[in-house]
Parts: structure tokens; sequence; C-alpha cells
């Protein structure tokens, strides 16, 4: 993470991040990234391990310009990832695009990719700032009032941070797209939306009576009616 | 495929699928498998390119043993898939789970890994099978209403069958596993739900008057209240 690359504009494409196909849906700009980035819970990591690959789901934070990814000193794709490169995916489902025919079938989603090589962190501030991002980023509000990590905890936890500049942005949004042909052919054509909600919390079996649940949990319940 | 693959009782753990922590997260469990592929809308497919992992999102569709893909002949995720190997990862997100501490924070999910080598699909009933598969598993019904694919549509697709042989299936539930000292330490622990719903169709805006939304479409909105 340098200055030069926190200033530059948008992403930096190479022949990875440049879509091949569908051009039209990668949207070369930083603030898109970001967004997708934000509004995603889970990420899938891929690396390589002897030779092949390996997908994994996780958590994750952003700061910036940087992607924390935190596991067990023992996890083995972490430990890959360092020796190498990653693949990092984001997916946010948006929809399903009924076409008036098979292939023209499709979804409507935002997704963002991003390739590089992770490094490790080890400065303990940078360890428990990422630390401190990932818990933000899944459960905001929490990490100033829970007990924050032990130094065994600590000490089993591998923290990577993985620079954005190397990345892609791919969305579809909208109605289905048909062939001229097909316009008459009698079929209904449009999406089926999907959203991701949060339901009513759920205090743990053990919880201490007169404990409530707190207002950075409640606050994040879906109120929306049903209609995505 | 064979018989004494698809008569075999339970998954087949490798080195790769055998989980290296939280064994007691793994379910070696076929029916447990399929739950999960049945109720994903997408997977992420991890393949090697010039010796870096590449993951990418895209939907897929099950039939007995077999995991269908598809896509363009010129995607070079899926080329790369046939010289190599592949690892498709599906994940469900069920929940946030909130602990007493930051280190015990975790999500609740359901999440499938597969790996293998996948052949293309060759036969031309094998291939409209499979794209009906796919069809069938994001939108269920449409296959036998919509315009069939044709010719030059085949002639630009490419098939993927990946045999569920080597898989493992992950999952969390319940409530935050704490540590002992912790539990009175007065934070609130429990889980907030997650959930995928379907929301009300929108009907394209080219769609003639007097098209319907279809019963398989409007059976899959989601009615519950937001109670995830």
């Amino acid at each position: 993470m340098t200055e030069s690359v926190s200033a530059r504009p948008s992403l930096s494409p190479t022949s990875r991040s440049t879509l091949t196909r569908y051009r039209d849906r990668a949207a070369i700009d930083r603030a898109a990234l970001d967004a997708v980035l934000d509004a995603g819970l889970l990420c899938h990591v891929g690396v390589v391990m002897h030779g092949s690959p390996v997908v994994l789901p996780t958590i994750y934070g952003r700061h910036g310009d940087t992607l924390y990814l935190h596991g067990s000193t023992g996890a083995g794709n972490l430990r890959a990832a360092l020796t190498g490169e990653v693949s990092v995916a984001v997916t946010l489902l948006d929809g399903i695009v009924y076409a008036r025919s098979a292939m023209n079938f499709s979804m409507n989603y935002r997704s963002a990719v991003i390739h590089g090589r992770p490094t490790e962190v080890t400065d303990p501030d940078e360890r428990l700032r990422a630390l401190r991002v990932i818990t933000d980023h899944n459960a905001p509000g929490a990490w100033d009032v829970v007990r924050p990590p032990n130094k065994k905890e600590l000490a089993a936890t591998r923290v990577l941070a993985l620079d954005l500049t190397e990345a892609s942005v791919k969305s579809r949004a909208g109605d289905s797209g048909d062939d001229p042909e097909d316009l008459d052919n009698g079929v209904w054509a449009g999406v089926l939306p999907i959203r991701q909600i949060f339901g009513t919390p759920r205090s743990n079996g053990d919880l201490a009576p007169g404990i409530d649940i707190p207002e950075y949990v409640h606050a994040r319940v879906t109120q929306a009616p049903v209609d995505a």
C-alpha cells in the first residue's frame, strides 16, 4: 500500500482482470469496487495448493485500498496464499432474469474479483486494526463492547492484507436481453428480485436475564416489506 | 459416473476435502451435500490459469451425482477447467454470530466445496439435458415454456460435467461459542439471522400487454414475514 497506489483514480486492469466477455458489463471504477466489497458479507478465496485450485468461503474487511483476511495459523489455504497468489471474489445476487428463450436467461448481480499476492500482517497495531476492520464489516458496533483479542488468540490468528490494485467489477441489472425474433413469442420476461435480509435477532440460550439486544444489532434488522 | 460411485453411501473424503480445522463441523453426508447444492443459486468456480488461481461466480445445476456448469466457448476459465482441476464452492449464509469476545464472532452457514477434473459434455442429448438442469435449478418451470436453444446458441456454449465424488460439506448453526471466562461479561450474545428472499417480480419494459407473470415465477415470491 503506497501513496501512488491509493492516489490512483481507477482500477488497473490487467489481462486477468480485463474481462474478455461482456465488456459492457465491466465497470472500471474504484467506487464500484468499494461498493461491492462494502455490501458483501462473504468472499470466496481461491489459492493454488499442490497445483490444484482450492476455493473456500471466508469473511473479510476493507480499509482504504486494502482487503483484510484472517484465519487460524493452521489454515492451509492462508499458508498457500502467502507463497503465491490469491483470487478473491465477492458476489451479490440481485435477481433472476427470465427471458423468452432458454439461453437468454441470466442473473442480475454485482461482482468483484481481486487478484494479487497477499502479505502477512505482523505489526501488532495493524493486526489489531485489521481484526477490528473485519469485525466492523460483519458486526458494526460490536468491537468497542466485546472483549478484545487476547495474546493467546492473537498468536493463533493469521492476518493477511491484499492490495486492491488488480481488481475487476462486473454487474448486470435490468430486463432480459432477448433476440428480436423472440419478442412476440408470448413468453413472460422479467426479473425476480433477490435480496439478502436480516431477520429478528435471537439471543443465546445461555444469556443472562436483563441483557437486551443492542441497538447496533437491532438497527440491522430488515424493516422493509418483502418487495426486495 | 459409475454405479459404484452412485451407490456410495457417503462422500469420499481426501486430504483436500477432509477438513483440517473444526472437524465437528464436517458433515460427511451425501444428503447434506445435495441439500446445499439444491438450495444455492450460485457457485464460485476456481481454476488455475498460468499458475495463478482465478475464482469466478457462475450458475450451475445438479443431476444425480453430476454438477453441470456452462458458459461461452470463449470463456477462458472453462477452457482452463478442462486442462486441470476445479474447486467449486457453494455457500449459504444463515446468520451473523455475535459473541462476547471479538475472536469468537462467527457466521452461521452451510457450505459445500467440490474438487475434481471436469469433462466436457459433447453428446447432444446430454448437453440439452444439462442446460435444462441448469435452467430448472435457477428458474424452475421455465424450460418447457421458453424457446429452446438453437444450433447457433448451442455451438457457442460449452457444457462441463463435474462428478460429486470428492466433496466436503461444512456448516455452523446455533449460538455463539464463548470462553467460560466471558460468559458473565455483560455483553449480548446471539444470532442475527440472514435469509435470501425473492421479491415481487418485475415484468420487462418491452412485454406485450396481456402476458401475466406465470405461476412458476409467482410461486417463488417469499411470502413469509421478515423474521428470517
